[in-house]
């Protein structure tokens, strides 16, 4: 399967993300009618805010992955395009109540929706979203595409109810943090992948490999997230530095930092997150330590580890444009810190 | 049908809503279980918020509503017991989240979750119990139900939106205030009715009274609940008294009052719902308005409108025991005011 002509000549150019995005840009062009039209509501307070989430924009990896696998597996139909709408609006409502949750301020580098609207409208409208997504994959028939993302759904929410339970918390194991993450965000990844051949109705070898390149892909693309939550540039990342390190959410690199911690350290540790009591300086102060006892590094070291678990589920597709940026899209994920 | 000796007994004695849960006692325990099994995790917050929820309990009105239609359409199977479930699990995340737009203190009589385990466990908890709604559905394999019940969802966000953009507004049309409850209200037990003969493949003409008997039972039954707000006993009525008022929320009642002020007050509803000033005196001398005004009067009138509209859509089912309570339990709805 290849690419129209007039995508090619620009494709090398691109990153990976963006590369997919050009492959499909037919399909995410239905795609995004369909998350128009479904955001619609003659209250007009939803599709104020919708709209803004949706210009607000992103990457809309979710749903490029759908279509992304759906392509692997002999080409998109309408159910796909359905599917991939429902995911983002699952996405966009998680988004819509973390940021109610999360009390940040920015999100891809634009005020969030609760602080324009309040918190209320964004936790309605969230579940106005999740709704409509449930709308959308009833009208593709499919029950084994609904069981998959309404399982997911009640992963996400446990995973984000268990990091919750765990704010606050100096002595998470790295288990219970592993268990988090591959529920509140590469559950949704695995998901939106997997339900692609199930609507293909394709054997379940390739059910199960494109679920395992989601859920790895998910697990690589957060723990960069964490790290660069401690290291990137705001411009860069879209949202602000150490939000992680406000809310006293203990993720990898701090986990890896506190099982190498001295006495001093630990201290320290305990002071920012268990206590929650920050300085001006503590967030420098951390970031310092995480670069000096390498558990920045060793947080993409993992994040490769999973990425390239995701890679090798894809050799069992026959070679195309389609899987090659997949491919390198999970290295992308990685990469992107640098 | 008719209803088991032991409980024919006790039954004249009780109100319509407790004969109806007696006729329902071994449907309700199924029930009971499932949605004690759905609601476990091994995230201790979720089955602890939703043990909290479920013992407040309430008159868990919905699913027996989904069991008792099942009756009058030749019997309950165990997707009617599912999906009694997954209403009371939809029902159940509004709750939770109404609970933290609304700020309540009480609910039922009992101090509401947020104010035990914060606003975030409540948002999250709500999502879960709404994703595992889903899943139930999805295991009745009832695509149509599935669609009834997630259109009602998005209908019920939709309302609590609206109610929401017409908050402290002073010039809501009754016409509006018609449409928020037949939404955030009506809509749920409206889906609870209807997907008992749409599991027991009955004919359209039952679907559509059964609907319309939910859809007019909820409407009168909020607009009870919006008259005991200016009216009824705290203990009575399980939750405070005042709260529309205090949150600056139009309903009929003052609705109507409001279409009959002279000029001090109107200035007065202007002053307590769109200013939001409101002194210590003033939900007192609101309710005197409303009473000599007759708009409480007014609102009980309008509600025996739609329970009578009710219960003539139960006429063409076959006499029982079954069509009897749920035509009585109509007639409570309002009469529970006196």
């Amino acid at each position: 399967m290849n690419a129209p002509a007039h995508i090619k000549k620009s494709a090398h150019t691109a990153n990976p993300a963006e590369h997919l995005a050009l492959l499909a840009t037919d399909d995410m062009k239905d795609v995004n009618a369909i998350i128009l039209e479904r955001m619609q509501s003659p209250v007009g307070m939803i599709p104020d805010l919708a709209q803004h989430l949706v210009e607000a924009g992103g990457k809309r990896l979710r749903p490029l992955l759908t279509i992304a696998c759906a392509h692997l597996c002999g080409g998109v139909e309408t159910a796909h395009q359905k599917l991939a709408a429902a995911v983002e609006f699952i996405h966009s409502a998680t988004l819509l109540h973390d940021d109610v949750i999360d009390e940040s301020d920015l999100r891809r580098g634009q005020k969030v929706a609760n602080r324009i609207w309040g918190n209320s409208a964004s936790i309605l409208v969230g579940d106005f979203l999740f709704a409509r997504a449930f709308n959308l994959m009833v009208e593709t028939g499919s029950l084994t595409a609904l069981d998959i993302l309404s399982t997911a759904s009640s992963i996400i929410a446990e995973g984000e109810v268990h990091q919750l339970a765990a704010l606050r918390k100096v002595d998470m194991p790295e288990e219970t943090y592993m268990h988090v993450i591959g529920a509140k965000t590469a559950a949704l990844f695995a998901a939106a992948c997997e339900v692609s051949p199930v609507i293909s109705d394709r054997p379940d070898s390739e059910k199960e490999a494109l679920r395992r390149y989601g859920q790895n892909l998910g697990i690589a693309f957060q723990l960069v997230d964490d790290a660069l939550d401690y290291g990137g540039f705001e411009s860069a990342l879209g949202k602000s530095v150490g939000d992680d390190f406000r809310e006293g959410k203990l993720t990898l690199p701090v986990i890896r930092a506190i099982a190498k911690a001295d006495e001093d350290e630990l201290a320290f540790w305990t002071k920012v997150i268990a206590d929650h009591k920050q300085d001006e300086t503590d967030l420098e102060k951390a970031v310092s330590i995480l670069r000096r006892t390498g558990s920045l590094d060793a947080t993409i070291e993992l994040a490769r580890h999973y990425s390239s678990q995701a890679r090798q589920t894809l050799e069992i597709f026959a070679p195309s444009e389609w899987r090659s940026t997949l491919e390198e899209l999970s290295d992308y994920v990685v990469d992107r810190v640098s």
